[in-house]
């Protein structure tokens, strides 16, 4: 079975550290990938780790993600509108974390606590900082190695 | 520092793994308790576990717990109206976790959606099944190990 | 088969009769209990009665009587908002028949026209004062005896 | 005192049994006329029984009944925008009881849980399959034999 | 130029007088038309009169008023949701009063404050009782012997 | 009995005729006091006029005609959002007309067809252009001389 | 295997070329029923055609079109409220096809962008004018002659 | 006449003074308490104490309390949603005070600006701190001495 | 330290006694400001008093009243809508009770219910009558007395 | 006259066939574009296809196709939220007919039954799979070859 | 052609400086004025300066400014709510400038966020201090020099 | 300190003077380049000119302007729903003035008139045309000049 992993991230987050520092922490998007990788490398799983502004380009790396062993995204502001995204998610046949660095139902604008795109994901982890993402590739390995079959999916 | 850390649980989860297996899998709350113990154990954190279906329990509970390392809560319905549990959550100086076992995103009834006490807490972990509990635990376990300044909090 | 019924009121109404008797008329709780007595011992039932002011009381009946042959609540004021119950009430797998002693659809705040409960019974009598009860446990006997599978429910 | 009772049904009740089983059941208009006629002849009561289409219809027979001694009425899908129908109901002197099938908090669309004819109606009845007229029938009886002062009318 | 004008009263009107007197007072349908043709008579105007509980009569009668003076329309409950006959009132030619017995601002039913007919009318009168009636037809007979070019219809 | 009665006009009408006259014609504020003058006249009833663009003008006429014998008022944009004037009105004793020169239902901002004060007045005319003064007049002559009990008020 | 498929037109349609031509175009409902009888029989069809201005007619046909081969229905007015038309369709086992003349997406008022029928219905056209018609015949006698497992429907 | 007076808290209050001091200020439960019973003290009235966090302690304590002569609540997070205590509340026959220490009106979190409870109480204090316990004694000991027939309740 | 405190009434409030006086009781404005000039004087304070129906007036005093000791502010119904109002209170550096005679949470429309004011006051007083203006000067004297630093200001 | 018209398919209808096939059967974006390309073929005009899954693609293509003689285009989940293809259709002089292959009437999500983009277009064709794709273009030959003036525009 | 421009400014004004100066900055009205009086001196215009806080009198100066140059005009809180206000405007037949020295979409009261005067007015300038009267002003100025034919207007 | 000031367009904006010009008048984005270039240049500022459909780019081009002396937006269309734009704005430390052509509380559509960026924005000019460039260069180059400390920003 597959043991590719896709790590996903959507807009703004190439400036990850320099952004709101008190929202989102200093660590920027490198260390996140670091982390992640290391993580996955342990754990024996590949990742292949992309970050795009364009939605274009977040459809078509899950076009290609969609038959590969789990996805992580943090789709960042794409997760409240974008339906090509949303449509995108539903093609994929492998379990998907959604991942949000802040607690989005903390934030000031009521709007940021709701992600229309949790609905096509098998679980979402929001707050926890960057731990966030390990925690998601650490869920993901553990089911890929039980090839648990996805009930709740 | 504290090491104890409260795993609280909310009603009609004490019949968990009877209730709509298809939304909540086949896991007992013992099994849930004893994955959570197992975990804590292996990570030198002390674990106080309740399940209740009574919300005032779980206020008391929230009160003794406030000066302790940590909280997973899954506060199952309690989450879409409890203000009083809400007013507990906010009198809590430690770091919050709060767990879903189903992923409220894809509930039929909309508003299962929305949890009016994640906003209380550290993060929110849904829709990953029991392994979310675990998840919790070793966060928790990270953040008191670093003792982190909880910048996000 | 089994043939107990369980009678659940929730709260105030152990004050019935006293309260608002223009909407509720003059029975007592101890009426109603009488009078669903006698009709389910008419019909062959094993009734339980009970009454509560607690939420987490009237969960605990429900976790017991959910193997029973059927149930008649009146939830009163708990049929707005609490989800526990509703989520209790999906547990059990006899009929249940939901009564309110006043047309729900007349009274002058507009919220009590809507019972969130309703959609986890078998059916809803409301408007009939207390010849709902009875209407209610002759439904079930009915049931009961036909040992109908249940097609709508 | 007059014993007359009408038992009114509304639109596409005509073809009973034949619409959506799963909700409906199997039984047709003309049974469910057989088992409130000889309910109503047990309990020495003149039942009209009438169906239509037509809007007009129904205004007309609730101009004739509202001296009766009682009404059933299913308004089926009537029961949604018909004011015409409520202010009709509101002429009716006699206790008039709303019937419906289904379970009308059950359906997937969530606008067919309110009926805005309720309002004008002693009481309702819905999710107990045909029962729910015979049971209607035998609360109107008790009432008219009584002759109960309609203190919650 | 015509001079015939159409009264058109709409559902439950026949029971005018029967029905709530509180609201509509003690007048029957008969005083107003009455009323209305010795209006009419002594402005020198034909006056067609017609009821129906029935929507699409009125709508026939629309269709075939479209090309007269003027027509004064109490369209009763139609007002709140017939698009059909809005519909048709968009076809008429002619001016257009829209009458109400009651003042429809001041019923308990805040909904009952909104006539979607309104907007295809030259005017509405509300709440003057059947003296409303009187006052239209008088507004129209000035229209009709100015041929005023209605600038603001 | 009192024959005297108020003509109240609020804002922006001491404009009227240069204000968007395809919507409310070229009549001046002058041609209207003369209608209404000579109407009253011609029936018998004294009429006092006045025009403001200040809310608190319109409270104190309306706390001086208060006992008068009838109120006609049109209040133009005081009648979306001034509860000091709706509650003026509630003190007035006498029945008030409350008109508007053009058709309300008609304005393309949906706002505009809503009038707060309509529920503390007899009855509305709408549309009518200044005709609908008129009318207003002969219908509180009408009741004066009647001296009908308002039944409806 | 039937070919007889029903074009079934809604309340004010008789009057279709006289009404808001620059909506509705200028054609008449006998240019429309021309046009679609030869469509047919050059495709090999039967058509019956009707048009009503009553609920109740459209309901009876629709009863007796439900085993036919296709429906095309342009339900003009009827499609923002009529439940028991929606109801009425629900029970038809034929593919249906929805025709609006005029681009329901628009109209000045937006409540007329949306049809209820549509969910009931395999497709609907809107805005092609009476072409709109032909193409639906088009699309039936396509599905008829190949007598497609109706995968979508 | 008696003389009992009611002081009742609800959930959290008994951590009063630690909990968000910036909204609640530094005073304990015991502060309000030794506070209230030297008002009532003063006044000749005897005053019985309670908080709790459980909804149905507060609705036994209302039935006992409902011939007092007089209860003061401070309902504290149940004000939101507790129909089970709006309907006890209407069952006490005294007059009644609600006591909010902060100004709910001024809360960030805007649903905290209404309390469902309010309209079923004589009056309301809110944002005057720990003063508006006093003050609310000091009210019913007025309206108990007077006796005042309570034309407002 | 200035002992000057305002009270300031709004519009209709010089009516007082006469209208509606089941919602308002019969004292009028001026029993009002004899009782609220006896306790303050009692209290040692300057009182200020002042009733206007015009908006810019008490704009214009709450100007003038910034730096005094405190105010009394009974808005009536410029606590709706009033903006401008709620900009002058916002200039203030005094505390600012609001009092309303009548408890606004159980008028029969809802909008009563909420006062937009409240956010920019120390605290509101409602339903307890003219009591209410009482415990609002004696509040104030307190406050004025020991110079608290309004924490919860 | 230019006989070219463009066929523009929106984000993941390069997957078309893969993605929901329950929805939009089996049929791949080569089928579709075949069957428009042999349609247009036979019908004299030249057919431009593209797909895409960046919006700013899809504004490229409108204004390359604003003169054009006419267009057909599925935008798939851009038409809920793209108000810059909205304002690019805007821009286009020729005929537009946008398709849809499922009926989105009938999806689940509620929101999916509404096109912002509908507004802009001649007309919508939704529901008839892919045969609303050769509808379309068979009425934009027929607009093309009458040239006809579009009144209905 | 004239060349008087208005410069009008709304309730609270007077105290500009003194109002949450980190809002609305240091600067008085009487800078205000003195800034663009002698811009408009420079530009050759001359400035009519008022500033009120009572409605009526604004929609006096509107009446009077309504053949002038150009108005600038700070509502101020008049903006949310002021019909009499908004009709004055329409009115005027020159241009107007609306200006707000604060950002009114970045205010915590989401309300403030729109003017109901906006869409009387030819632009709006929001957020740019005290510099927006003088940016007004100048485009005033252009516009009067040009005598630009107002096509947007 | 910088003088380089971006001026970025968004969507559509290359078709300017195309584009409905009754709304947007007759000018080309060239024209308002050439504007902006030669305000700036007499200002001493550096304007570095972009326009693009795709809010890929306008994200990078709002990175790259992050650290610049000002920014000069009109978002065009992407102001409604772009919430990664509305994040990348938050991430620049430069004052940055949205400019709209059209006057956006003037159009039809009704949700035109809010803009989600605007918050995110020192102010914004609307409705004044390309004018409005102009007067947002000249703000900046005054800000840049005073390298006023933002006190409103």
């Amino acid at each position: 079975m597959s043991s590719r992993v896709y790590l996903l991230n959507g807009p703004n987050l190439d400036l990850l550290g320099e952004r709101e520092p008190h929202l989102y922490g200093h660590h920027s998007l490198a260390d996140v990938e670091t982390l992640c990788r290391s993580t996955a490398g342990r754990l024996g799983l590949e990742l292949v780790c992309h970050q795009t502004n364009a939605e274009h380009e977040m459809i078509g790396w899950l076009h290609e993600a969609r038959h590969a062993a789990g996805i992580v995204i943090n789709p960042a502001a794409f997760c409240y509108h974008s339906v090509p995204i949303l449509d995108a998610l539903r093609l994929c046949e492998c379990p998907i974390v959604e991942v949000h660095i802040s607690n989005i139902y903390r934030r000031d604008e009521t709007w940021r606590s709701h992600s229309i795109l949790a609905a096509a994901c098998r679980g979402v982890i929001t707050g926890l900082g960057i731990e966030g993402y390990r925690l998601a590739i650490e869920f993901l390995a553990r089911q890929i190695a039980a090839d648990v079959p996805s009930a709740t999916r």
